[in-house]
């Protein structure tokens, strides 16, 4: 027995030290948020406070080994060491998103229970990434325009797997990797740094504007095909459905894999229950807005009586091309307080983007099988304290 | 008198006949829905039937005398007539829906009062339109990578016009006309017909995926430039803000012109106060659903118990290449009448589109001074009739 448990060696034995500010959701895989009242007030979330969501353990990478095979419809085979993708190809900077698809699902499971990992509003970050463009890998690779029209999807796998071997891996509609403009980078730095091992060390995937699950961390293969990966986080997870479809009735094919999720917000400061003063006649109010696919946010409304009536706040963002706004916007308001306010106050907050999108009123709507892509208004409740 | 008025030639006078089914909204300038119960069940609407929106008179072309002038950053200038456009441009064919930015207004106008032209649901049409690329036509006039990169708008000046002279314009970002796979056209022909006088004959563009009101009808002038157009109606009209924002608030400049519009959907059978037999169980429940930007509709979710249950109901579309659906998305569904009803039920309505995007539940939340782009959950009541 003790040799043969000794034989199989831990899965996690790999996990790296965290900030002991994470809210940690889950411990094997590691899963953690940022605190709501660390995420506001900094356009970038700094590296060790970035939420962290693993789907599997964390892989051992030897930089000096490393190498990323890229290859499929259209493409020559070819493997690229870290040296490779950091003198052959041009070096980009871009400041992006990542959100999990999960966010906010607690305000969900609260309605009616839903199986996967709680996250309040933190499963969120902003940073500036460094890294190549992964149209120039694909290009360097043969990729032309015919090729790229017959090949439909560009799939990512990661370095992280099961135990029995099956490794992440997930995939972006291949227009999205190499339209003009097209910012999707192969990254090796997060805010100046080398990735930091639960970020993906050595090489991850950042695709812009798109959700977290396709951002694929510890890069090893790059597959362009007619298909879209059939992993099972693509095909049988992070897809959204009715509110009354359940696990008897979904038909996983009938919705598609989410890419670039829908506008969303939520109020970071204050936090839910904190004690508010009226002294002043207004709450001020922070929090953060973020809509996908490279749309911008145009205004945030915020609310204290229900929504009878909204004050617009003050937008704060990382500067941006039109139609590549990556990165997510940061929010204040001096909200007035109602008079006729009982003990405590609901505070809402609702984004709108440059496509006039904005955010359902109420959960139930959106409610879904995976508890994914909530964005509904916002609503935190705090505690009047009369002066 | 009588001579002086007699000089004063009627702007009016160039008005076509129009269809006796179109709802006349507004006679001068002429604007006109379909009604609702002819919109559903034809993905292609009829060109007697589709909305007309005029914001000017309609103005005189004769065919032989057309000229579009095309100039602006990084052109040289040229002038094409209608020969030239079908003769030195391949013919290009797509399927588009254009809906007016003020289409459900009168759901806003009910809860507060708002100037501009009553729309019901039917401002809204898809069709077949030909004509050729915009892309082609400004590379025939000099535009490269470099000028298509300095010049950031193309704008559209129409042939009608006010008493003063001032034409009506627009403006679509450059992007939107030259990315690979951009599909905006000068169209001569829709439905395999020339275009009518409303629908802007000899030529029209045809922005698809962008707000009715950028698609100027009676095309004269196209503009490369570096602003965007700085006519009225993209800079003080066709815009949306925050419900508490009135006239004496608003700053124009703090909204972007609509481009790509939210996703909406409505139900278009049964009408209002239309009696309903319970005898089935079920009510037939049909409309449309449209998202901008090529965005596609993924589901429609129907309710008949003020959003407790929700049943899928089926689509019909036209077939259209990923991330370039440019036309609506037809539905229905069999209800189930919930057993507690009393007299009259109201039927609901939701889209959600590929980005995941829905419809906010009430009008309240994106109700703005203009009244535009009011994509709430559509609610109809009807009458139950016990069996
Ligand atoms: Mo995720
Ligand atoms: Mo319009």
């Amino acid at each position: 027995g003790q040799d043969m448990s000794q034989q199989v060696a831990d899965p996690y034995s790999n996990e790296p030290k965290r900030h002991p500010a994470l809210v940690i959701r889950s411990q094997k895989p590691f899963n953690a948020e940022t605190p709501a009242e660390l995420l506001t007030g900094k356009l970038y979330t700094p590296n060790d406070l970035f939420y962290v969501r693993n789907h599997l353990p964390v892989p051992a990478v030897d930089p000096a080994a490393y190498t990323l095979r890229v290859e499929g419809e259209g493409l020559r085979t070819i493997e690229l060491s870290l040296k490779d993708l950091r003198t052959k190809f041009k070096r980009h900077t871009i400041s992006a998103t990542l959100q999990c698809a999960g966010n906010r699902r607690t305000e969900m499971s609260s309605l009616k229970d839903i199986k996967g990992t709680t996250w309040a509003s933190g499963a969120i970050g902003n940073a500036e990434w460094s890294g190549v463009n992964l149209k120039d890998v694909l290009e360097y690779a043969g990729l032309d325009d015919r090729s790229e029209t017959e090949a439909g999807h560009v799939q990512f796998e990661g370095l992280d797997s099961d135990m029995e071997g099956v490794c992440y891996g997930a995939s972006i509609p291949i227009e999205k990797a190499v339209y003009k403009g097209a910012d999707v980078l192969l990254a090796y730095e997060m805010n100046g740094r080398p990735l930091s091992k639960d970020h993906g060390f050595p090489v991850r995937v950042i695709a812009p504007g798109i959700v977290g699950a396709r951002n694929v961390k510890w890069l090893s293969r790059i597959i362009t095909s007619k298909e879209e990966s059939q992993s099972h986080w693509q095909q049988h997870d992070y897809k959204s459905f009715s509110p009354n479809t359940d696990y008897d009735t979904v038909d996983w094919e009938s919705a598609p894999a989410i890419q670039e999720p829908n506008v969303t917000s939520a109020i970071c400061d204050p936090g839910h229950n904190t004690p508010v003063s009226t002294c002043e006649g207004t709450i001020p109010v922070k929090g953060f807005a973020y809509s996908g696919g490279g749309h911008s946010v145009i205004r945030v409304d915020v609310s204290a009586d229900d929504g009878k009536t909204w004050t617009v706040a003050e937008l704060s963002s990382v500067p941006a091309k039109r139609s590549r706004a990556w990165s997510w916007t940061l929010w204040q308001a001096e909200v007035p307080i109602p008079r006729d306010h009982v003990g405590s106050i609901e505070l809402i907050c609702k984004a709108t983007d440059n496509a006039y999108n904005t955010q359902p009123d109420s959960v139930a709507g959106v409610w879904n099988l995976r508890g994914v892509l909530n964005n509904a208004w916002h609503r935190v409740k705090v505690q009047v304290q009369e002066e």
